[in-house]
């Protein structure tokens, strides 16, 4: 596979974590570290299941990304996440020192890597990231598109079924 | 005790965590959580006894408060700092929803509160905070001051030896 076949394969990973999320009743997003070829963490969001603000798909992937390499310094690694990074999570790859970040969709709300910030290249902080964006990104937003449809039918059925 | 005095007993507190992480040979840097006078919550860095990238005091004490009231808003919280929170911190200050933040002393190499970026008051966002700096700032930024010289020390000490 060439680069940007890769960058797929390791996104549709990551897209199974959203999906896993989703499962859950969670906003559907999912992280993957890639290392040398292998996957060294996989995640999603888990915000609702674990009551813990910082359970974001990127922040799990990178904790457990460190617990297997027994260091606080993510080198040589990719992380591939669906959605456009918030600034918690953008803030976290750069403490990891994350050389490279590839991600799906774009988040107009809060992405801080492109949409309202450009933390991961901002040259006064003592790290910086190649990012690639747009990476599945239909498909991904897709994900989230569908999760907060059917949210808002599953309310108006409620709602309906509580007027009954 | 009136509302700046408050402020001051806190941070003492979260200077005692700084200290408990200097003992550990960690940057000390302290954090304490406090709901209706209730301290819920008090951490410190760990950066290198965990080797994870992401366990800062502020991300430590954010996830042991979410623990302890069973939920991810930590509403009607107030959150002190010995240091001016990193974008990760920051980020994940708005992600809880804490209302109020105290810090102690600027971090003008990383600080994304006041120094290089303003994250916890930027309207795009859906969550903003009160915030207090400066509050015994000198004291906490001796702390880190102090640490840095001694490990300056330590090494200098350590290479004359290897010369004798």
């Amino acid at each position: 596979m060439n680069g940007s076949e890769l960058d797929h394969f390791y996104m549709q990973l990551a897209m199974e974590e959203a999906e896993k999320a989703a499962a859950k009743g969670e906003v559907p997003i999912g992280a993957v570290i890639v290392r040398d070829g292998e996957v060294i963490a996989r995640a999603h969001n888990l915000r609702e299941t674990t009551q813990n603000a910082v359970t974001h798909a990127e922040l799990l992937a990178i904790q457990e990304a460190c617990q297997k390499l027994g260091s606080w310094r993510l080198e040589n690694t990719q992380l591939y996440v669906t959605l456009e990074p918030c600034p918690m999570c953008a803030g976290a790859i750069l403490q990891s020192r994350i050389p490279r970040v590839i991600y799906g969709a774009r988040d107009v709300k809060a992405g801080s890597v492109d949409s309202l910030y450009r933390l991961l290249n901002d040259e006064r902080f003592n790290h910086q990231c190649d990012v690639t964006e747009n990476v599945l990104a239909e498909e991904c937003g897709q994900l989230l598109t569908n999760f907060f449809r059917a949210l808002r039918e599953n309310k108006k059925k409620k709602k309906r079924e509580s007027l009954l």
